[in-house]
């Protein structure tokens, strides 16, 4: 039964401890489906205990400074998550890291001396709290919150802080509009792992925006930026301009385990195309591939290179799976693929970054997400097919001892590692 | 410029030989772009000459009759647009289709002693032409014609019949909603190499509906055969089924190369989802993979088995990219995979086949094509980026003598392997 379904009566039916927040992390809850699912379809019955929401940004983050690039780095490759290197992940991951330092750091150096994602996270954060007080003020005030993966604020120092704030409702929202267990799922995790540390008692009461591939205002401005650039070629030329979207790439073996986050880009650029009445062709191709296991393509330095040979040097490049300039459009698409072909046709859609109308669609999702009292979406809820993840047997081992319906229930549920088993509706 | 905007005022300037239907089809023609563009946009602005309009459903086919398998069989094998076996297509191919035909012929057997595709079609368009003469009155009468690829009726066979009948105007109608190269690329490609052998005076003008991956009836038949399958579950169960949408995969080097049909058919599943609220979990997953090179996945057998394997035996298999029922649906979804696994909560949704509403659909596309007066859609004139076609080379070579650029604008326009040249608008 989904979340957001559940009739008001059975609220009215719910004893008091049925609605602790513990509920929501203690690894060792049993409850029967039925609480679990009404507890998680409370978060917004329940008043704001006068702290207000804390609104957490979820990203991966960038090094906001040269400095930070070898820091960054670590913790990047020391995530299975989003890269995995198999048993050897521990080893490997210091010494990739290590090796890619000089020439990140030159990248960084190159852009301005680190990457802008901070400045438009918080950016992007406060001014959206700001109209969710206005739109949604019952669960006001809204406070903004960024934590990133892999650079400052790491999750771990947001997390400290929303406790010292004395936050008792959080609504952690991921800056990444399309679903991964490589990107949301890993940060996801991150947060589930922290809270069980520290904030064992679960004062903390958490639901989840997990993915928003075709918000109506995102698609909106990102339509506009795509119009924004079509209108600088000349007017006989701007209809046979072709437009390549690009998102970062996935190592075939996520995408072959049934990870959603191929179909959730491509109902983005469907959407986005329907927006701009498909007067255009297009491509969805994929960028920043990286080490010699099979990714998926096409390949967007390829797909440019060889139209470029074909002699069409009209191309539009939109950032479609990002929020805001990084190291993917300031360096990969805007210095080495579109600069390197020194072709004028060959351009950029500008980033979301700052754009007003963006900050609006933010403010709605975490309305529309306020207002549903869902934990998250039914997507996350659903386990990838071919997970063969070694903490999801130990986890399945474990849910064993509760029986066989709990533990095919529960294991179905987890996303694809079982570490945000509390995360989910409907156990 | 796009075709369905060229202004009214364009057509009263065109000279009459501008018009002719040979433009369509002369190998030789070297018009410049606007002219071309022209012709391609008065489509719909002729009256058909008392012949009325030709709808013409292309389709991969399949035998009727279990004898007719190795014919299928062969000419599959054979259509490197399909399965790409490389230089030695010429001997593999036929080496493949005896060596499978014996087990494909039982397969056959075992559903009845043959594909009822060609009964679905021929139901599918001679209905779909009675309702376009009532909502399309300009164009008709409507006049319904098959064309399969590998099986009766052969392309080849509709062709000659087209002519028999004196038809002048045709509208070619792909029955893939979403588009590949492999699948309304082939049979294109096989229509215009027809068109060259058997109407080499152009007799007949041609437009092309090339994909439909998220028309609304389209998309709204598909969430009712959804809709219907869940109401066959206990009503507290029902929101915990998890979807799988499966569609016929591609291998690795033709995505790769940049085809738009893994895009187009998770345009199609979310459009899909968006109609029944996202209610439930769901994934698209890929089928019928052949031979030992990687193709696409989460591979739609294994996702079965293993969600089966963690203890979710609720799910509803949908096929996502076919228009009837066929080997792939009522063997492999039916027999192999629901079969196998004999657990009663695993299921499938009813094809499309005969149901009056999707007959509908594929009238309002077929309206809103010639209402349109486009000769395609833009994106059948964007050729795949990692095309590396020989014929492609060929084509380019010729064409260089034309000029840059025409060479350069020609080339960019052509599907992947160079020969529908003359299908596609804005050249």
């Amino acid at each position: 039964m989904s979340l957001s379904r559940i009739p008001a009566t059975l609220f009215r039916a719910i004893p008091h401890n049925r609605l602790s927040p513990k509920l929501f992390f203690s690894a060792s809850f049993q409850a029967p489906l039925r609480s679990l699912a009404t507890v998680g379809s409370i978060s917004n019955q329940t008043k704001p205990k006068g702290g207000g929401t804390a609104i957490v940004f979820l990203n991966m983050g960038g090094p906001s400074t040269v400095s930070e690039v070898h820091n960054f780095l670590s913790r990047l490759f020391a995530d299975g998550d989003l890269i995995p290197l198999g048993p050897f992940q521990k080893y490997l991951g210091p010494l990739i890291a290590r090796r890619r330092t000089p020439k990140i750091e030159h990248q960084y150096s190159v852009i301005g001396g680190g990457s802008p994602i901070r400045r438009w996270s918080e950016l992007q954060a406060s001014e959206a709290c700001k109209i969710l007080d206005t739109i949604h003020p019952s669960t006001a005030p809204h406070k903004p919150y960024v934590a990133f993966r892999y650079a400052d604020p790491l999750t771990e120092d947001t997390f400290a802080k929303i406790i010292e704030d004395g936050v008792t409702r959080a609504v952690a929202f991921t800056q990444y509009p399309q679903y991964s267990c490589s990107t949301t799922g890993s940060s996801l995790n991150e947060l589930w792992k922290l809270s069980k540390k520290m904030d064992p008692n679960g004062t903390i009461e958490w639901s989840v925006i997990d993915r928003w591939p075709t918000h109506p205002g995102f698609v909106d401005v990102i339509a506009r930026h795509v119009e924004d650039t079509l209108a600088t070629y000349p007017e006989e030329k701007r209809d046979d301009v072709v437009l390549l979207f690009s998102a970062h790439s996935l190592p075939m073996s996520v995408v072959n385990r049934g990870d959603p986050y191929p179909a959730e880009v491509a109902a983005t650029v469907h959407a986005v195309m329907g927006r701009l009445g498909f007067r255009n062709p297009y491509r969805l191709v994929w960028q920043s591939q990286v080490g010699p296991s099979p990714w998926l393509g096409a390949q967007t330095s390829n797909t440019v290179q060889n139209y470029v040979k074909k002699g069409q040097t009209d191309l539009v490049l939109i950032p479609i799976a990002f929020t805001s300039d990084h190291i993917e459009t300031l360096h990969e698409l805007d210095l080495e693929i579109i600069g390197e072909m020194k072709q004028p046709g060959i351009k950029r859609a500008e980033s979301l970054n700052g754009d007003p109308k963006f900050i609006e669609a933010l403010a709605d999702i975490a309305k529309q997400h306020l207002k549903s009292g869902d934990l998250c979406s039914r997507q996350l809820s659903l386990r990838c097919p071919m997970c063969v993840s070694a903490r999801c047997q130990e986890q399945k081992i474990f849910l064993d001892t509760k029986g066989e319906g709990v533990k095919s229930r529960v294991c179905m549920n987890l996303d694809h590692n079982c570490r945000t088993l509390m995360w989910r509706p409907g156990l």
